[in-house]
């Protein structure tokens, strides 16, 4: 398994509860018990979900008197959106080059026209 | 194991090889053969790569006369972007509310001063 860090972000994000966790986070801080409420789950399957979030570093857990909230860390994935944008963004480089490309040959091919 | 698009996208971009490959096909097509030339792997590790994001739909492969070289889609990504930036859009929200709170706050102390 690999375990460079753009990995583990993506490998969290590959599971449609703990993206809705992490939306429901980047709400405000909740904890383990708030973010289980949607889910017809077990609060083990939530935890397990929680401590997923947890190792790749997506969020952060506090200690509030008997509570202990989890909260959203942006930068795993800032770079993850950094990570996409810059490939798209070659992507969408290349799909301007063959547009250009297109529209010469379409060009040409009306300048021969009577 | 989740079978969403969004997951599957997720998974996919899960391993540093295959974020190398999505990086390189955004330049143009190209081959397995040509895919693997970076790698320090067998052909066999890269085509079970190459197949993962194919079933993915990150990536389609067209018969060319003896080669079958593999092409960017984009769509899978951008939805995965679009994900992404809709989050951190939720959070810098966030963030631009606790900034001004805290220049209330900050206005009032001052304004407290002699």
């Amino acid at each position: 398994m690999p375990t460079d860090q753009l990995s583990t972000t993506f490998a969290a994000l590959a599971d449609p509860t703990r993206r809705a966790m992490l939306a429901r986070l980047g709400e405000g801080e909740a904890t383990v018990n708030e973010l289980a409420a949607p889910f017809a789950m077990s609060l083990q399957a939530v935890s397990r979900h929680v401590k997923v979030l947890e190792h790749a570093g997506l969020i952060t857990r506090r200690q509030d008197a008997q509570r202990r909230p989890c909260r959203l860390q942006p930068k795993p994935l800032d770079d993850a959106v950094d990570w996409l944008e810059e490939h798209r963004q070659v992507l969408e480089g290349r799909l301007d080059r063959l547009e250009a490309h297109l529209r010469t040959i379409q060009a040409t091919t009306e300048g021969q026209q009577p």
